[in-house]
């Protein structure tokens, strides 16, 4: 894996084996498209970075550095996934707060996942995953580095033809796809699920969110979802998805997907059509 | 933080930007209490870390080596707690389990915690957190890495003469300490929670119950546990705590209580009365 990467603003790869962040999963990450020297998504990607921080009392970054340091590791990459990591950093044994938190930040540059044409014409196969997502309202929301639920899911299935799965929590509400929000359109209204108790509320969500004010946002169950006439993933790393399966439930491509694409196209992302 | 510590076997501070462990919290530790060369409840570490490694399918590390690399780390401190924490270990971007994992290991020597005689003599004084355990059965009983919610717990209060908080599940049922377990006796009868929805399930628990096989592991409620005329901790590090007082409910210290604490005496430990 080759990336490129600033830990605290350093070109090394190498972080200190007592940050809380490998202690304890003690921090947040985005995952930022870049396109060129352009992230469409930027603004809202730190915009839920600094929220999340404050919500874990992590003192924010400073997000100008950030992007300067972004900018430097995505160098040259005509496209790019940017990870920007930032835990609390070294602490003494225990769970405690340090009294004076010194957090890390962790800049890395990647090769996009190489998405086929089809999935975005076509659409992907979901697996209905079995494992349930735990409630946390405390922790709800925010892209945190706890993600082993996440982990347990997408090893769930090893077919290359399944590209997500669907997770549900314990009380069988669906709330996204392992690394994506879901969408659905039922009887021509636009939902996705609430992400209050479990899930990460996704950047390329909110930016739907924004296109789409009128869309419903509640409770979705597994019978609402196979009944629906058109279903997508939103990830600000692959874009917009169609979803062409759902276990044996076939659906077709609508129209509020296409334009949703459009959109990504138009703010100036080119994961499509060979992009 | 005056840490000596081996990764992979190697005496360095650093481990790789992208191993799993810090990217999703994916892997596992112990902390080990050691007395000179000796560590009462290795056995019992080595085999809840072998059967978490199984559950969360990481190869499972071989404890010969991670003796040795645990003895060379406390070599010289006459008490010592040392955490061994076992990764999934670099993998691409993206939750799919690497085809070939290389799992790492970071084998470090720590001073233990100050305890003061009157804790072990008198009891601790305990707050009732707000926060409540998500309910996860595929990650319950296990140390991983994710231990967000116990860095919210622990967050909750600042008095110094706080030492614990009592964490419970979303359904009010008492589960645990944010860094020990709990038990009560209760009309006589010997109670500790099951952790087969959240909470650790510790080795310090196991050699308790080990002692006590009559102890009975149910569901336990706040009531139930204000009613008590004994609560005591468990910790691998810290050994048996009584607990004095529980928001503002007080205890006397028990007979079981100062059976254990004579019990973890005769198992080598010296962490009361200047020990």
């Amino acid at each position: 894996m080759a990336a490129r990467m600033l830990i605290d603003g350093v070109p090394v790869d190498q972080v200190p084996a007592l940050d809380r962040g490998l202690a304890y999963g003690d921090g947040l990450f985005e995952s930022i498209r870049f396109v060129g020297c352009m992230a469409p998504l930027w603004t809202r990607h730190m915009q839920r970075l600094s929220e999340s921080c404050e919500r874990l009392r992590i003192p924010v970054p400073d997000t100008a550095q950030l992007w300067r340091e972004a900018l430097e590791v995505a160098r040259g990459m005509p496209q790019a996934v940017v990870r920007i990591t930032v835990t609390r950093g070294v602490g003494e044994r225990g769970y405690a707060l340090p009294a004076s938190p010194q957090p890390m930040r962790v800049v890395a540059a990647f090769a996009p996942p190489s998405v086929a044409d089809s999935a975005y014409a076509q659409g992907v196969r979901m697996h209905v995953c079995d494992i349930r997502l735990a409630e946390q309202p405390l922790l709800a929301g925010m892209k945190h580095l706890n993600r082993l639920e996440q982990v347990l899911a997408r090893a769930e299935w090893s077919d290359p033809a399944i590209a997500e799965g669907l997770l549900r929590d314990s009380h069988d509400r669906v709330i996204s796809a392992t690394m994506a929000n879901l969408f659905a359109v039922v009887d021509g209204v636009l939902l996705t699920p609430t992400l209050d108790r479990c899930g990460v509320a996704g950047v390329a969500r909110a930016e739907v969110l924004a296109m789409y004010p009128q869309t419903q946002v509640g409770e979705l169950t597994l019978d609402t979802l196979l009944g629906a006439s058109e279903v997508f993933l939103s990830s600000s790393v692959r874009g917009i998805l169609p979803v062409r399966s759902l276990g044996q439930q076939d659906y077709a491509v609508g129209e509020i997907t296409r334009q949703l694409q459009q959109h990504w196209r138009n703010l100036g992302f080119l994961m499509e059509q060979g992009g």
